[in-house]
């Protein structure tokens, strides 16, 4: 159906966005996939171009644009082009709204033109092993010490953590044993402080030019002025971007779900199997049938939701159903357009084995789906 | 989410259905519900309140609108109020548009009242024993003898034929065997007429209130004053409103969908099991939610849907894809929500059992699923 | 695959019960089904061939057989002749038994003969409004009065209540608040004891030939020499037979879904469309053959469950798992060959339709899909 | 249920193999893994222990055992040690046959020895780019030269292919263009060949410790003896296993399912979310229940399965019907348990992820989930 999201300055970025990365990144995707990682120069790249800083104020360099939409032409370009540029989608849709949102005027004007140009890529560290997601559960603590907070603990499952310059890390400043969610904070840890370690990268099923690793903070001298937003504000500074956080994740979705389905539609016209193409036979047409309309709805849905978050009136509820429905079409959808590829769907060379790898973290970063379902319960009074 | 279909008349033109409903089709549904029939003149009553002829011109008594909007709002407060009116959406999304489509001045005059005040009902005579909805295969004859036709044949799975003033009855008024779908012809037969005989109500899952039945055509003389469209060209005109007639049925679809859950949500809320709400048990919540993330996702493509054919635009393909994915939501929520009603899910009195039990066949009818997916999968280029 | 569960005396009983049903049963079924009840004397029929009395003693006029696969053959047949007996599986699978594990010799006397003969046909009623199938929240209540209990309260789904000669009453005889479970005693209840009411027939999706009621208790006398097992020993009883009870389900469960795809590969070689069979496209073909691979995993799953029943060690929990799944195939199964049907697939006269609308109790009744999880997920130790 | 598939042999030769993998192998098997490879050692380890050499005749130094349960035991103390031995279960299942079936005297007295001991080591070589499993399109050619074959061609997608010291090579000996599968033989290739070379390793979304080549054949001298069974004959050998086969599949798809469960078991009674052990939400309990009935139903079938293979008596229906159901359950059951392990699911180093990639191919080789399909259906008549 017909998409009525963009105006012609979407469709602009959306070409110079496709431009570079046919140029730039598909070229020699396959070496960064084996290496596991992005050239760190790829952000100072899409620096130059103002591509990765379209929400940063004017003044800073930025594009000076408040409009999701541009994050959604990243995204959706990424899926056309089969890469995925390490955790680029972390940094822009997760990690710098905190900096756009929070920080005070001296904080931007240190860190806004880095991350206008690329020069400041970012992190956020919130989970930590035993503890998920649970914010309840944090035990990294920063204790006040004079201008400094001294910062302990240990986080895992960070995206980007290899390469970020700047780490938001959630700590607990105070503790208060009747509200485990109060007495949070978030400081930004830069890299190269004394005591601030990245650990080993973890090894995981796709996501393979994604940084996800662990860190560990002992004894980390934090000045006080890196402190963002208001000491034990970190809960609900957390809960502000969820919305937006989520949706990013159905808009991956929704986009390699397209993907997916496009690259098996010029697969099975191609691939002959006992004598005829693949598309011949009406178990293939009726599959991609299915998935077309599928895909159709789930992009419905969340151009629906995305045309809500910049109308500023998209609340947790509809993110969440948006995040739980987009992300469970595209594993259904990638499961079966892997299946009409045969072997070759296994074999990692193929842009669709990829997909198949790089789905199945959907349904659970960002809050799983199980988490999802318990928003949207509470919302129909249960 | 927020939905942006209709306008203030359309809101309207909802509390006057919602409100004849109450007061005139909920008391006595039941009554209706096992006489397995609608009373005939619920659809004068509908005309004098101005809900039966929104489409008819002004001039002709009728609302002058060509906004399928309102006949979405139809739909949708039926299933608010957990009632189906025989087969009134037939009447209105299928039967009805071929009169406002075809009809030549004169039968402009002679009908247009009568749909406008309910004193004409109507019904479309297409499948027949053995063939289905494949026009290819229509045996049913017209002979051309003077200014009459010569009807012969017989039909089967005729919705409305019962009360029926005005049957549309697609017949065969010259062979062509190279071609099978032309020489098709609509001739508008009129209750009364010599020869033409309503046969048994078939006996159906669900759908209680709606009277579908065979009938049969032994030398019925029809004028040919009753000609609707052009001799021979049936085929194209009956493909020229399967757009709305299938968006029609995911209409319906979506409304049940929601009437279902919210029925659902009710009821568990009441329910008490081992000492506790039925509402209280973390599956129960699980599931809700997830169906509320679907037809949410339903809903959503729908409007957009619909917001395509208001505007002239809606293809046959997006139709398809919605009908195919709206309906199929249908299906597993309706039975998730109807297993959430326990033992009394199963027994009729219950709402949620006649939802279950009408649901079946949207699957089916306006072309089933399997045909969606082939009109599907050759705009994939498969 | 091979079955190896039944003997040559089973497979001659099989032929017994084949040739009763298609000289006696199919030729008039309709006109049961129109009437929604089997007529009375069924049972007597069956009572003469000795088919309804296989599990009674011989020196009572029975089969003298402790075998459950008898009651599989019945249920075999019966979906394989397309028709369903009232509430017999309810009978033989679920109350029978408790008059063959319970009953006291002069019990035993009085009861027996008419259990063989199909002189006596019985219900057992549990549910009560409002609780379900939670034996905790009975409310209906015996007081000993001399040598009789006076029974009161009222208790609804009870299978076979309008036919029902002996009802087995589930009543609480003492109350002891810190263990509802306890103080539950069954009573014998005959037709016609004043006092003793069967209510409305219950109207449901399916299952017409099965007499669902309401029954009521105001002040009937019931003597003691009717109490079946110990006084307060009801709950234990009840669970001792859950098993067979649940495996029962099953049984019909996959028989039916054999039935269904049968009926299935029949119409889709006959019947044709665009030309060319249905059985032609490879969406059918591929459609049953899912079909038939999941069905015969159903059929192997339920061929162990009831040769460990026959062996006396079919757990609890293995009942549940073969309940859950079974029942679940036959949804799922059922659903896609009336698809197959079209059309027709929605009209009862054709036996589809019938398995569909019969097939939504199974994964309720006997305990529903949930409580099977329940009991599935504690044996994980969860 | 109760499995009564093994005798107190196969016990025994279940801790035996328990034992090796405890010690040999658990201990260094994340070393394989990250090296992508088994050590060939393995296999004459295994070879020392009577482990891979229990087909072979006694007089070779086998177990001479026809008892295809052996390897049923091997598949299954692999997954419950949460391991995969490279290609073993290709070599074991689908090569060894082949020898044991079509090896003549004097090929029996070269191979059978080494097959016996683990010093030989096999692969077998069908597929070919652009054909995949379809045989009529082989053209790798072997033309003769005296007394030996010239071979030509190239194959991918070959298991075991790094470590093979024999590999079947499927080639095409003479060409008829009215039947594209005769002219087909059976040509044994050795390690070291002139000519013959093992191309570059596939890499696959999971199977890490699998060796998946490609092989290319360049004039390639093979001797007349090398000629396993009959001349132009492969066409009907390549299909007297296939039954075996893929039973062979669905018993590691089974196997590997109960690990996921049992680990999934074990993960949720530890891990501790929102303050209480995942294992105490229904959710948790729910899924898991559900999987475990599932699980057991797909063990009855492939018992019975096993049972019909090992009497000689499974037919080509059956174990399409076995592996087609087997790893779609499979499929489902291993994502929904790496679900519940939240974001560790994602990581490799935790075995169900490796599980959840390993699974994806197991309803691709072996022919495909639709080429099964395609089998069951001939079966029903369609």
């Amino acid at each position: 159906m017909r998409r009525t999201l963009f105006t012609q300055d979407h469709e602009d970025f959306r070409l110079l966005v496709r431009d570079f990365l046919a140029r730039e990144v598909v070229p020699v995707y396959e070496e960064w996939r084996r290496a596991g990682l992005v050239p760190r120069e790829l952000f100072t790249s899409l620096g130059k171009l103002g591509i990765i800083g379209t929400a940063i104020p004017e003044e800073y360099g930025g594009g000076g644009h408040d409009d999701y939409r541009y994050n959604v032409v990243i995204q959706e370009e990424c899926a056309r082009a089969c890469v995925t540029l390490g955790g680029l989608r972390t940094h822009l849709d997760v990690v710098v709204p905190y900096f756009t949102g929070l920080a005070n005027a001296a904080q931007q004007a240190r860190w806004f033109p880095g991350l206008a140009s690329g020069e400041l890529y970012t992190a956020i560290a919130m989970s930590e092993p035993g503890t998920g997601s649970d914010l309840a559960g944090i035990a990294t603590t920063a204790v006040r010490d004079g201008d400094h907070y001294l910062l302990n603990g240990s986080k895992t499952f960070i995206t980007g953590g290899h390469h970020a310059d700047l780490v938001i890390v959630v700590a607990r400043t105070s503790t208060d044993p009747e509200n485990r969610r109060a007495g949070l904070s978030l400081l930004v840890v830069e890299k190269g402080m004394p005591g601030f370690t990245v650990g080993r990268k973890l090894e995981k099923i796709g996501l393979a030019t994604q940084d996800t690793v662990e860190l560990s903070f002992a004894d980390v001298r934090v000045p006080a002025a890196n402190l963002l937003g208001e000491e034990g504000a970190a809960f609900s500074s957390l809960g502000r971007n969820l919305a937006q956080e989520r949706l990013a994740i159905a808009v991956g979705a929704v986009a390699q779900t397209r993907t997916a389905i496009d690259l098996t539609v010029s697969y099975v016209r191609e691939r002959t199997v006992f004598g005829k193409p693949v598309a011949h036979f009406q178990n293939t047409k009726f599959e991609l049938a299915a998935m077309a309309a599928e895909s159709e709805a789930a992009q419905a849905m969340l151009d629906a939701a995305v045309t809500g978050l910049v109308a500023g009136e998209l609340s947790a509820v509809d993110a969440a159903k948006t995040k739980l429905f987009c992300t469970e079409v595209q594993g259904r959808v990638v499961d079966r357009c892997l299946q009409l590829h045969g072997g070759y769907g296994y074999i990692l060379e193929y842009p669709i084995a990829r997909l198949y790898a790089d789905a199945r973290v959907t349904r659970i970063y960002g809050g799983t789906s199980e988490v999802m379902k318990t928003i949207i319960s509470r919302s129909l009074g249960l």
